[in-house]
């Protein structure tokens, strides 16, 4: 068959499953790679194994939500397919899917080291068990060990790069090489996003707009989820009308997974991401829901405005802060950001025509991402 | 004239100097293209401006020592030349050199914080003045530049690749990538060096031998220093023998320079490195001269021991414990290790069969970067 029937597409766990299973192997060689004490502590960050180095037998590792998206987004070179996920292209696309997965555990490792915040889904953060100069270690091994898939997984002997879907090992390399590129450009952006976070952090809510918001959110979250699918894309044989199509998905999924979390962070328990509630305002990080909310022009914002009026370091109560925002529509208004968003990440990835399996295992995914459903 | 005479060599100063004028521009502009809080915070650690973002006139930045040795060993792929520096080949080099140099202050801005160090070159350390986040993120920003450098330079309307010596610009782009693969196992050799050498801390100095404190100062010291020698070589056009003869020259000269930095750091005052005395003992690294002494079996070594046995955090006044290295013979150990090791990078660079003018430079860097003379 040539269409696909949506019902038959798998769950988006169960595409995360698939995508685990095919990247964790290639991110436990790159860590087994590392001196003995890294090999310890990445191990540990992963959640393969406890502070001491023994294995954690019956914790559940996190997803690889990147990769996973690279991995799919790898289908879209290929032609028509009778249903399946994407195996052909997965072998092409798998250096890529890791070095994606190793640049986001860098970041998360230097980023909870920068904010002091002590857990990381759901366990202590790198930092606040073997101490800050091993984190930031481990976030350079593994940003170098993303460089290193890369840069060597074509080196003759290698052999991780064959069975690219038909495309001659040349041209993989090449692609390889294109991506790496482009994963460099990524933590570039990712960088200087982390910067104009941190000095957006020093302005009063009040004077930050949407649209500063959304260029954090974007340098901060959308880069490398662009990263990946195009990259997957990439490494998958994909023309540039679809990498383009799928970079700009990308960039509409950043802003809205940003915005769900900013909701979440305020109002439900602690997130997938293991952090607090709350953990982001009380750093003083730009909230979706506040900004919204101050900058409603109903009574309501004026009261949130003069809650607030002790300055950072002296916020209101969580439970009455959130209140004051859900009062001035800050909830909704980021609810609808979010939403809208993700409707625009759809319509990119509609144009971006690919296979019937792909699209829809992207889609779910898309949805996945964002809503946690 | 095609021999040189070696009193028409400048002496290192004046090598280093225009190594510095060369290299400057490209740093500038790497550090100019990042984000504005970025930009402010990388400027003062290069010491180019106070914390304030103000100009530093009248302030002398550091030299560029790792610059300096790929400038000159980019002349090996060189016809013997009528005198005067390379600078045909200084162009081709010039994105390996200013990779080099980021390279080496993401180790350094990564290494205050890691050790608590709150001097660098005799200047407060980033992490002292911006707090220990912007540190990270600034060492993280230089290690994305010196990727760029190489993966960028030879793009499509870029300049700095051009004049390269005659090469083609083909083979310059080879000749990055080839640079860029060894800059990755460089920045994975700092890692891993910078991971042993931490393990190795915990460790009684009793236990450690002269082989583990080499292999220690081959992956911290060494590595960028090989990656100079051999990327300035490569990126210059040399053939593989020049650029293995290189490599081994450039070990040595890491043992050689650790080892004389060690003594520095327990008989000289305040070393060029602007560290206080003493800072590497107190940290608990493993220090030359100190080994050395413990494992020279004379009574002297005893005495030391005993000192010792308080355990490190409990160590001997400062002076007393150089005082009780010298009489063991830890110091003039150590002296000769370095003098050793210096002659073996002189015979490896005699290997090389240099044009004379980049060997008599590259023989007077040499000397000085041990010696400081």
């Amino acid at each position: 068959m040539t269409t696909h029937d949506l019902t038959d597409v798998p769950a988006a766990p169960s595409l995360l499953a698939y995508a685990h299973e095919r990247t964790e192997p290639v991110l436990r060689e790159a860590v087994g790679a590392l001196q003995p004490e890294l090999r310890r502590v990445c191990g540990y960050h992963f959640g393969w194994t406890r502070p001491d180095g023994s294995p954690t037998y019956g914790v559940t590792p996190g997803p690889y939500p990147h990769a996973a998206l690279a991995l799919h987004a790898a289908g879209a070179g290929e032609a028509e397919r009778d249903g399946g996920l994407p195996d052909a292209s997965t072998a092409a696309a798998l250096p890529g899917a890791a070095a994606v997965e190793l640049v986001h555990n860098w970041a998360a490792l230097h980023d909870d080291v920068m904010d002091g915040e002590a857990l990381r889904r759901g366990r202590s953060a790198v930092w606040a068990v073997y101490g800050t100069g091993w984190a930031v270690l481990a976030g350079d091994a593994l940003l170098g060990a993303a460089t290193r898939c890369l840069l060597l997984s074509g080196d003759p002997g290698g052999t991780r790069g064959e069975g690219a879907g038909g495309a001659r090992e040349e041209d993989a390399g090449e692609a390889r090489a294109v991506v790496l590129r482009l994963l460099t450009r990524t933590t570039s952006r990712l960088i200087s996003g982390r910067s104009a976070e941190l000095a957006l952090r020093r302005r009063a809510p009040e004077g930050i707009s949407v649209e500063e918001y959304a260029a954090v959110a974007a340098a901060r979250t959308s880069s490398l989820l662009e990263c990946a699918l195009a990259g997957g894309a990439l490494l998958g044989g994909a023309d540039e009308r679809v990498v383009e199509a799928l970079t700009r998905a990308g960039h509409h999924l950043g802003i809205a997974v940003q915005a769900a979390r900013d909701i979440e962070d305020l109002w439900s328990g602690t997130g997938l991401s293991g952090r607090p509630v709350m953990s982001g305002l009380r750093e003083g990080g730009p909230s979706l829901p506040l900004i919204a909310a101050l900058r409603a022009g109903n009574p309501a914002a004026r009261t949130l405005a003069e809650s607030l009026g002790g300055g950072p370091a002296c916020p209101p109560p969580p439970d009455e802060l959130a209140d004051l925002i859900e009062n001035a529509g800050g909830r909704a208004a980021a609810h609808e950001i979010s939403s809208w968003q993700l409707s625009e990440a759809f319509t990119q990835l509609d144009k971006a025509e690919l296979p019937s399996a792909s699209h829809a295992a992207l889609r779910a995914l898309f949805r996945h991402t964002v809503t946690r459903a």
